[in-house]
């Protein structure tokens, strides 16, 4: 997990902030799936002005359709969730994200166009209602503040760990807090968002701001992870503010603003990390950390160049200090520098080392490169010594179980 | 091997067309290697008109630099190459790859500048002269017209086939000649040519015209191949044209310069094609035929994402017929065009079978579309139903071999 000054990180994840529940249950939507819990559930006791982000893909899922529909008005006050189905491409899947939401709405007493849907499996398939109307009392009954693991984990697929994290900040003398629970382990390279991600505050803000918030922020965290490239038909980022925090309601862009971002990021970045670590098959975090670019964006495109390179990813998961990959998948990242003036570093809680002076390589401990490589956190970084432009990118490494998985995920 | 009307393909490889010898011998450039040929030489009888493509590699091989220099005049008469080191990424590449054309003008009796160069295997090594001074006299002594088949197996890294092809046809009543050796198995999403190519024809043709024939057909060619997205720091793509053919030279893009063309589409596009089957760790060919695109730009966008996904690969290689990922990646490639109107079928020897019709799946036998993808050659026939712009890509799967060859490669 990485800290951030002025921000504790606390348990409670999506039910942090003020007004909150969750819950998760087992409805059976995989066929044999009868011990996974694969339905989550996060409600608000009031409205929440709501900002929300999806798939850039032409292939969009139903329940993004949906969304989009129940969100023109700017606030939804609860989400369903099902793992197992990504109701997508089907014939019927609005029909059916359409009827969680009733027997959501139903079960709640409230509003069907005050519920979001969400779903994440296997494409292409039919989805059924019924496991989910055989459960919905359940799902709804076992609503509590304790609920954020149970929602965390009827999210996952592939996923490997639990992706959860939660702040809290003052405003105002306000406790104020902002939490997220997300998902996503194949098919990550999300374009706007990352497969599944929702995120909950009490900061009183207003709905502009809240939306500016959230894609400022995405940019920076979701936006910059890879895990193979393919961008999801489901990546949804939604960030509810039930507003009970009673700081006052930040309405421009003054230090309180910044601060809200800060928090966003600190629980954002934390999430999209994880993401990337917990990525099919992966055995290591790979951060890629880009200064001295001509521009941020350049220095964007080269950190997602180098974490989205399959020599790279190889070579890390053998602990191989192969810069000249590295180096090679920064020369084909599509921006404009001079190559000539780049520096590589490789660097773990084992040490530093420096491998690529000037565009060229330096004698290094092949020893010591493998001792720092073999650590489960890896740091790439890539000064371009040509201006100030920073950006950080995560991936992980590619290994016989990202194609194990993906090889046997439908069968 | 795709046949195409017209053309006879022959055996010769590079050494088909007229005033051409090859040779490929043990130079022991990479440590411990004693028993794979590792150094080739092509070389014509007389002065040839030249045209190549290089790297869009920030990254370039030294190779490549002292070819663009040697190739100002727009003529040459020898190739030298090594594999086992890519002599990239040193501070004395540049003088290496020099000294190179230097010890093959010196033993063939030829201008330094008349000779080309080229390298291939592992980046930021230095490369050592004195293996290739070691074996020169042998090198150019054994020179031959039937060399073409060493000087292929020589340019190979982890290439498991050598990609030699060539074929006849006439213009002006004169037989005429193209053909071509080609290796690359990793490292491979060319974005002007793939690692190393060399091309010869005997066929008479001015020289901005030898280099718009080149262009155009790597576009449709090389520049349609992705093993694994990454472009190589020394991708060459050589041409060289001996005009022995005694055909009347090729002035203008009449009918003449369309035969050659075609008969230059004929060699390339299986040479490329053969890369791909070879492509590291690769069991699988697999070929996505786009048609009915807005326009063809379009539909060469949307072939290369298919092709190049990673979980479309990592189905495949399971012969699983999960559709859905395959309309993913069409999704998300960057054109316009309506997803709604998308159909997919999946074909190879054993039949062809419709998996999506309009952007949603219809029914169909997992049996026999199981049957179908465990040919190792794979057709993705997609039709936007937009247009009449068409495209051909060509990939392999992702394999646990693609992982270990490049998790093992340096070390």
């Amino acid at each position: 997990m990485v800290k951030f000054e002025g921000f504790d990180f606390i348990d409670g994840g999506v039910c942090a902030a003020k007004g909150f529940t969750a819950s998760g249950v087992i409805a059976g939507i995989k066929a044999g799936n009868t011990t996974k819990r694969d339905l989550a559930l996060i409600k608000c006791s009031v409205r929440c002005r709501t900002a929300a982000m999806f798939t850039k893909n032409k292939v969009k899922g139903a329940p993004i359709l949906v969304c989009k529909e129940h969100l023109k008005d700017g606030y939804a006050q609860a989400v369903i969730v099902n793992s197992g189905n990504a109701n997508t491409c089907n014939d019927n899947g609005i029909e059916i994200a359409e009827e969680m939401c009733s027997l959501a709405a139903e079960s709640l007493e409230l509003e069907k166009e005050d519920i979001l849907v969400g779903s994440t499996g296997v494409i292409g398939q039919k989805l059924s209602i019924e496991p989910i109307r055989n459960v919905i009392t359940e799902l709804t009954g076992s609503l509590s503040e304790k609920g954020s693991p149970l929602a965390c984990e009827a999210i996952m697929t592939t996923d490997t760990r639990k992706k959860e994290f939660a702040v809290e900040f003052e405003l105002d003398g306000k406790k104020c807090h902002v939490g997220g629970i997300s998902k996503g382990s194949g098919m990550i390279n999300p374009n706007m968002a990352t497969m599944l991600a929702f995120i909950t505050t009490d900061v009183k803000i207003n709905g502009e701001l809240l939306q500016n918030a959230l894609r400022k922020v995405c940019a920076l965290t979701y936006n910059m992870v890879s895990v193979d490239g393919d961008t999801s038909t489901n990546d949804s980022l939604i960030l509810m503010s039930s507003g009970l925090a009673e700081n006052n309601e930040i309405i421009c862009e003054d230090n309180r603003y910044d601060t809200f971002v800060n928090a966003l990021y600190a629980v954002m970045m934390n999430l999209a990390r994880e993401t990337a670590r917990d990525g099919e098959g992966a055995t290591k975090l790979i951060e890629c950390i880009v200064n001295g670019a001509p521009n941020e964006e350049t220095a964007k495109i080269v950190a997602k160049s180098v974490i989205s390179s399959s020599l790279v990813k190889a070579a890390l998961f053998a602990a191989d200090a192969n810069w000249g990959r590295i180096l090679c998948a920064i020369g084909y990242a599509d921006a404009e520098f001079d190559i000539n003036k780049t520096d590589v570093e490789l660097a773990s809680a084992k040490g530093k080392i420096s491998v690529c002076k000037n565009g060229a390589g330096v004698d290094f401990s092949e020893e010591i490169a493998k001792e720092i490589l073999s650590e489960e956190e890896i740091k790439i970084i890539v000064s371009l010594n040509s201006g100030d432009g920073n950006a950080i990118a995560w991936g992980c490494d590619l290994t016989f179980d990202y194609v194990k998985i993906n090889a046997e995920y439908r069968t």
